[in-house]
């Protein structure tokens, strides 16, 4: 059996929770970190759109988002959308396999207010079969505040020390 | 009576706890933020050091830490270079003046170890009136995981609400 493309998951099932269990404890998008911020990717086989809503302490300066907070989350929709556009080719049967972040850009076009549900877009500007390089906004009531430019990798096997505890 | 240099400021003083009381709320660096990470920059003058060692949750996957802990790392450690670096000119009295990030660019040279104390350099790099570009290294256990690029610049006026209350 031909496993499902990414686009035709089951929907409304976020490109974060087809990571295996044990890739996912990320701090900025793992469902299995109750302390982390929990980011959650939407693919349609074009784009990808995650929306969160930054918590009160997530403050830059009063009124405005931390500029942290906002790379963590171009970071995490980066490599989600890098992901999801790879599919299933770097995993075995229906998990997406993991990306890492190469390099991370982000320009802070605008102060980012607080308060406000955020809309992160990801976009694929280039594929290549060790690099996927993807360009994220960030709006917030629907003006664009933030543009970031993730480069993406799959993750090296070294890093993978569940899957070498797995693999014996 | 002239305030001091930065340099000259109390010893081991931070950064950050040299901003005004209104404008320390950040979730990366501001002592009023009890939910945040509280990074604290000391500056000799030339450098700008800080450690930081991230939290259990702070992970990207196991035995790793997450890229957008470290990025936040990087985005204050350099605005708080910046800001040691700018010294006093920008504020009134003995605070120092609040810089916010244009852009920041970070290179994940290599995974991070989780468990061990991070040390975070930085430098200035280029000094114009309105523009600060500082250089910071993550190193782990002595060696540079990560190199981050800040571009810092004064916080405009119009981010400053709690200013603009206090001025009517």
């Amino acid at each position: 059996m031909t496993p499902p493309s990414p686009a035709e998951s089951p929907k409304g099932l976020p490109v974060q929770h087809q990571y295996a269990q044990e890739l996912s404890h990320c701090y900025g998008c793992g469902r299995n970190n109750p302390d982390g911020l929990q980011v959650q990717s939407h693919w349609d086989g074009q784009t990808a759109v995650a929306r969160y809503t930054p918590r009160p302490e997530h403050i830059a300066v009063p009124g405005f988002v931390y500029g942290g907070l906002l790379a963590s989350l171009v970071d995490c929709h980066g490599v989600g959308t890098a992901a999801a556009a790879a599919g299933f080719g770097h995993a075995e049967g229906t998990q997406l396999g993991r990306f890492v972040t190469a390099s991370l850009h982000v320009d802070f076009l605008r102060p980012t207010p607080l308060g406000v549900q955020l809309e992160l877009r990801g976009r694929v500007r280039e594929h290549k079969r060790r690099k996927v390089v993807v360009d994220v906004e960030v709006l917030a009531g629907g003006v664009i505040t933030v543009r970031g430019e993730v480069v993406a990798a799959p993750m090296p096997e070294d890093m993978d020390l569940a899957g070498q505890d797995r693999r014996g």
